[in-house]
């Protein structure tokens, strides 16, 4: 049976694929919730159970310490095929603010808006619906060709939205069981529906949280206020030192070990949507923002970050509370960049608040995780095959992107397995992952599916 | 029957009052909150039967719009004597964080700490305990006497901690049912509880939320982060221009328009504790902090301040979420002194705010109350009779003070009774109000009964 039989199967079963999908996606998977801890054992059982349906060999779930694994296989395309490792994550993010939602993010929902149709749910996109492209093109060859083109090893774990930390020990206990000749990623964004991209880098990411404390207990703003350091305004003042007006980064020693790019790496970056005025109505603000000297795909992929994820102090309910906090906090994290170390900018930050930090409050700064930053060379022949087949899937030559986001394993694969990584995403920038309203563009799904055919069809070549 | 037989009563009656206290202290009544609405009417019930059971007259729960007020009187003292009006409150702060709580905030619970005996609740000292004080004082002529040395007017509102819409407007419909020669009430605190004080000065207040709205929704950091104004750090930012570097105040304007203490007034509020090694004591932060070249007293009572009381934005829960939030908000309150406008500090801190926010965000100010600060003047007969109470009580003169605090009715009754008020508190800077571990000093509460006889007595001639 050839293509044609192929395209037609996926015609006919675009229903029941989606079906699928959406059961899969109203499992409320969140990993960093312990009271989910029941949803992930049932979210990773339920896609073992698939993987077997679908026809993959030895499909497992695999306990951890954390969140269980997912493994399945087929390695009867015979020695001479290369190995493709498949990796991906079912975990998805907390989902509040809830009330922020259209529908609720466990109720997978198609609508039809201004960019065509999308499904929407918690993880449509990060990342259940892109594991769940890969699959469905494993899907279509197996059902209707009874064979793949390459050897397949498929691993989806459950904590990547945490960190990774059962998955990297995993790596690191079983690189042999691992062993392949390149991994396949889809866990990132295309730049738009019509214009393919392939993401050559991803961000690291230094991770913590920073405690401002002041009085013993909270105090009466009214006995008190005006003689005690108020730990919000303090953990305010902190947190302006560390920007200057311009936009940069005043971390002493931040920007030291930052990868310089080349004029014709620059140039390239600088051709790549969005715009200012792209990103500007993409992201809603009112203007955009950023270190000055850098176009916005640079600010994004190939500069460093300093973001302050969350904040908060005091009484923050309904009506008012004249209270002085004892403590406020902020959760801080630094997106990076090749070759900065995730220890360093750590300590850096940790000498930087020791060094701003006023008398009258103390500082605890906490790491809660670390991540490197990595490239891929997109010279490589895997890379080349990931270009030829966006361009069958999307008629669309793809264009070369760096990820703002970071994938915490694979700068383990890239060291453990010493295999390239191809990273071959099917979200679009405003796809909401991690915000309200997560969806993924239906179109883009089923593009999907048939690219990664033809991907895997040139790899095993 | 004299004095003797007054004290035997109050002695043989201790542990029944105090139990008739832990049984309303139990009832939480918060008026912040909606859902507590049934716990507020339950309040008042229980205050209008229990002044019945004192032996007050027409004792009422009257119907407001907000929260109901509660009404008790006694006017068989005859025209020749004065009728004294006695405000109190039986609303309570809210009680988060409940974590801190050693005993649950609505189980009245009485230790023996290093102060010696305490009886822990929310509203234990803030105000159902003081207001208890003057009902039991009450009691104890009443019962013992069958007579009052004057005539007694009380209302006892739930609105206090909200900033007392219904009571307000109650005052300036009933001003002749609520004719008084003097207003007392009981809502502040004494020094130490040896060193007994009274506050012959109220600060103001204006309360209000800073809204900062950047992305139209919440933005995954790696995908925008670097290129988007993050509202938490933009809020920190604006936050930070609040104040300069000495703790000055740093709104334009704000200081215009604080009355100047004379040098005598300096002098007097120089020799109060707490010293700044107390205060440190006091409140458990690492230093004290504020206005240069004033002194704790004269910061509390006599200075102006800006506190932000709450401030959230982004991802607060347990573990992590790498979000840029659409918003991030503050609770903003500033203390009043005499003779500050809180129209006019609301207007210099919208043109502040408007002056400082850069075009990445934009801001919105929205004020919750307004509130004149209050001053008495020492000099008055009713303040005098007030030191010879305290002497007799606690066997100690009692010095002046300013209140850091408000109440929000006293510059109502001060304009529309056009009676003088005075304040006799029984609570102590370190009784938690507002905070967790609320309490009352049980020898204060004790004392406070035995002061208000004396004061009565001698207002009464």
């Amino acid at each position: 049976m050839g293509t044609d039989d192929l395209e037609l199967y996926l015609d006919e079963n675009k229903k029941r694929q989606l079906n699928e999908l959406m059961d899969w996606l109203s499992i409320p998977s969140i990993s960093t919730l312990p009271e989910r801890k029941d949803d992930m054992i049932r979210a990773a059982g339920w896609l073992a159970d698939h993987l077997k349906y679908v026809g993959l060999n030895n499909a497992e779930v695999i306990e951890t310490g954390g969140h269980p694994l997912v493994w399945a296989d087929w390695l009867d395309a015979g020695d001479a095929r290369p190995t493709v490792l498949i990796y991906g994550h079912y975990d998805v993010q907390p989902v509040d603010p809830l009330d922020k939602w259209e529908t609720p993010p466990f109720t997978p929902t198609v609508r039809n808006g201004k960019r065509g149709e999308d499904l929407y749910a918690r993880g449509a996109c990060d990342d259940k619906g892109q594991v769940f492209v890969l699959v469905k093109a494993l899907e279509a060859m197996l059902f209707v060709r009874k064979n793949l083109p390459v050897n397949i090893k498929m691993i989806i774990e459950g904590e990547e939205e945490i960190g990774s930390p059962a998955m990297s020990a995993f790596v690191e206990k079983n690189a042999e069981r691992l062993a392949a000749d390149i991994c396949l990623i889809s866990d990132t964004a295309i730049l738009a529906p019509d214009k393919p991209s392939i993401d050559y880098g991803l961000r690291g990411i230094w991770l913590g949280e920073l405690a401002v404390k002041g009085p013993a207990v909270d105090l009466h703003s009214g006995a008190f206020g005006g003689a005690v350091h108020n730990p919000n305004q303090a953990l305010a003042e902190l947190i302006a030192t560390l920007h200057d007006a311009s936009g940069r980064v005043a971390v002493n020693g931040f920007y030291d070990d930052v990868r310089v790019l080349s004029d014709a790496e620059r140039e390239r970056l600088a051709g790549l949507p969005p715009n200012e005025a792209e990103l500007a109505k993409q992201s809603g603000a009112p203007a955009v923002w950023g270190e000055p000297g850098y176009s916005i795909a640079e600010r994004i992929g190939a500069r460093p970050t300093l973001e302050i994820n969350g904040m908060w102090g005091g009484y923050t309910g309904q009506g008012f509370k004249t209270v002085i906090p004892s403590e406020a906090r902020a959760k801080i994290s630094c997106r990076l960049v090749p070759d900065q170390d995730p220890k360093r900018i750590g300590e850096l930050l940790r000498a930087h608040f020791e060094k701003v930090v006023p008398s009258t409050v103390s500082v605890e700064l906490q790491t809660f995780g670390e991540l490197e930053a990595t490239l891929i060379d997109p010279e490589i022949r895997e890379m080349q095959a990931a270009i030829h087949a966006y361009e069958k899937g999307f008629g669309e030559k793809p264009l070369f992107n760096l990820c703002g986001g970071g994938i915490p394993i694979v700068s383990k694969f890239q060291k453990a397995l010493k295999a390239p990584v191809v990273l071959m995403g099917f979200g679009l920038p405003d796809d909401n992952a991690h915000a309200p309203n997560e969806r993924i563009h239906l179109p883009n799904f089923f593009r999907g599916i048939r690219t990664a055919v033809y991907f895997l069809e040139e790899i095993g070549g």
